[in-house]
């Protein structure tokens, strides 16, 4: 995806220069109102780029309602300065404000002393309530859900219904759904404001709401939230429990991070990394390393064992080391051939294009895509090859047959193996590319030195 | 991402043959009481799965309001089939219910014959509007929009603004923003139906509107569209003409299709493909080869001038075969090194992670991470091939050695080749790893052999 346009980023720099412009002269009046007038994701990139002591001067200085939204916005490392500066009743406004999912997160990732002081200065209900998310476990439905929706009852009518909105929805993440719910809090239907807005006021809930309600339970993976939001285009989504009972919702802005997060983690497995949760420019050297380092050792490896194998056709290039100048050629070819493969099915199978029952048609369309791509390429090679190696007939045609093979099985490889991996369970991701490039190298190299024996008596 | 789990799969399947049953009894009261109340996701599922002739006659079971919804999901050739085998004033419903985003992905995407046939059934004001829409310019914010929002006046009071929507939202992609323009239709602010609800009748709307709207252009590339969507967490953004005039607006759910379409662009790109913008198995095979040939000849023609290098040293290996062993491992873990920091980069730039202006931060990032892992892999070498390799210390010195740079280069070559393309324009995801892998393995056997020159006398 791009970047923000150079002149979106001039825009936002002369109006955060501006800013701090008014910050260092003290014209905190004008600053204020400047502020209380913006976005607070350009509020909190704002104060992103301020040094400590004037952080909390601006930080105070904005109005309480859109304090705790800025608050949200910003990085951890800021939210624990102020955390660590502000006076207990300024933290505890800022906590109840807070929705109970990003005081989760907050909690989840601050140091222990500070979280100390958070759950200290938060009401008994919000402490309760963030205990009981802290206890979902990780990449769960309930990991990413929070506790800010509208509940009705059925024998409401629509006009209470809008009072109880007009009353109590001020906090909440999303009015628009809101959702029905018995006495034991067992999620009974949907009702939406759309769908009030188009009924007479004493018409009955009862009557307009949706009762085929598309939800998660908390166990669920978040993966599979992200696949029903794709699926049915949702904007929110209740978790209930294993009785059916209403705990949270989950709104389509956390399902689009989490989708986010999902196509990063699928990039770096299939570039041979374990997955990491920070952003690039917040991971320490090391910490990159560690995420690196396995798979490399692990490839490396594997490497050596096609090295081995090398080492077995080692009196043919003795006898004919123009052998030797093809190799990076074959090898690369086969490895791009099965990347290009494993990645459609990788990408196919995570959006839900390809499904684990068509592996015979995947195989079958593979195989054709590779013979048509080996015909071309290899028929060029063969041009170029006899051009450039007069006299060299014989070598040639080992080299552009032993091609013309490694193709079509690099490409059948990069089909079945990820398919196999997700058929016993395993994330097919990790099963990309560099895996099957080792794979692939071997399998080139068998052929081309057996087709050199067989065709140059090597 | 993930599959749906088996279970649901199942259940989905035991739901669509009992439907099927249902069609073959001829028990059409019954089916169409049960796909009334079904998601239209789910009723285009089943219809999906019916041969040609069934097709119409259940389509034309379905209530006239779930009708359009489901004729939107549908595939391309299932809509073909149904436009061609209805009456004329069925068609007409369909397309007046549709919305104009749909209608226009259908008018682009269906033959000519079909596209004449939808037009001439449209009413006049709908067919100027699908006219219209097409004039975007593809992959603009323009052609992501669509035209059914709400407008309201600043003159109106919040309970003029109520009757309004209750009149005229029954047909509106969203209600809950509400965008209010003065009578040249230009932008002047957006009011939320929360903050409707909020407010008492009398208010005025231009006292609750919020004047500092987040707005795209048409003409705005879509992948600044959905950095807006993600960076405000927004639900809808507004789309406005050079004249400052609402034209449209963009919805969540059509920023998440082009959020995974741009990643599954990335995703091809990096594996060294042209991207395709239909389904894996809706794509033809001649149509995956052209996409794929391409960058496979041009890897193919690179990785001859790496053999062409390797020529210059047929000298040592004649001498030395037992170099030529270490090969693959050389050229695989320099090219594994290489796409680990490209793809970082890349999806790091791609997510707004990483800017240009961190270019010396991710270098000297990437410097030790380098190091770190150069450090680790040699080290294990060096241990391996000096047990492995008794009495040949001086090879297995030239090969750790070599590595220990190879990784080194191949990690600075990877993050800033992607850097570059960016500054310069180019997309940088087409720079990654095939292509890395090329050019690490020019650097990585230049090195091999100049060691093993100077320390091997070959």
């Amino acid at each position: 995806m791009a970047e923000l346009s150079p002149n979106e980023i001039q825009e936002e720099e002369a109006r955060n220069e501006a800013l701090l412009q008014l910050v260092n002269e003290r014209q905190f009046r004008t600053l204020r109102q400047e502020l209380s007038e913006m976005n607070e994701v350009d509020v909190a990139a704002f104060i992103e780029e301020l040094d400590p002591e004037k952080t909390v001067v601006v930080f105070r200085m904005l109005p309480k309602e859109l304090a705790s939204d800025v608050f949200a916005c910003l990085e951890l490392d800021k939210q624990q300065h102020i955390v660590s500066s502000i006076t207990d009743k300024e933290l505890t406004n800022i906590i109840e404000d807070l929705s109970v999912d990003d005081a989760v997160d907050m909690v989840e990732e601050l140091p222990a002393n500070i979280v100390k002081r958070v759950l200290q200065n938060a009401t008994p209900e919000t402490r309760s309530q963030i205990n009981e998310f802290l206890k979902y476990p990780e990449n769960s439905a309930g990991s990413i859900m929070t506790a800010e929706y509208i509940g009705l009852r059925k024998t409401m009518t629509v006009e209470d219904a809008f009072t109880y909105i007009r009353k109590h929805g001020v906090d909440k993440e999303t009015i628009y759904t809101c959702y029905v719910m018995d006495n034991k809090r067992t999620l009974e239907g949907v009702v939406t404001v759309k769908d009030l807005l188009m009924n007479p006021y004493e018409t009955l809930i009862e009557d307009i709401m949706d009762t085929h309600v598309i939800k998660a339970q908390t166990t669920d993976d978040r993966e599979d939230v992200v696949e029903l939001f794709n699926k049915y285009d949702l904007t929110t989504l209740p978790v209930v429990d294993k009785e059916d009972r209403l705990v949270g919702i989950v709104t389509i802005d956390d399902a689009v991070d989490v989708m986010e997060e999902e196509a990063t983690e699928d990039f770096e497995k299939m570039a041979a990394m374990t997955p990491s949760e920070k952003p690039y420019l917040k991971t320490g050297v090391f910490e990159m390393a560690r995420h690196r380092i396995p798979w490399l050792m692990f490839l490396m490896i594997s490497a050596m064992l096609t090295g081995a194998l090398l080492a077995r056709y080692e009196a043919a290039f003795e006898v004919m080391p123009i052998l030797v100048t093809f190799i990076p050629m074959l090898m690369d070819t086969g490895g791009n051939c099965g990347s290009q493969a494993s990645t459609m099915i990788i990408r196919g199978m995570a959006v839900g294009d390809i499904e684990l029952s068509d592996v015979l048609k995947v195989l079958w369309k593979e195989f054709r895509v590779g013979i048509t791509c080996a015909v071309v390429l290899a028929a060029i090679n063969l041009i170029r090859l006899t051009i450039f190696n007069p006299g060299q007939f014989m070598v040639c045609l080992t080299v552009v047959i032993s091609m013309f093979f490694t193709i079509i099985i690099a490409k059948m490889i990069g089909c079945l193996l990820p398919m196999t991996a997700q058929r016993i369970g395993i994330d097919p991701a990790i099963m990309a590319s560099p895996l099957i490039t080792t794979l692939v190298d071997a399998v080139s190299l068998t052929i081309y030195f057996e087709m050199a024996r067989h065709f140059l008596g090597v």
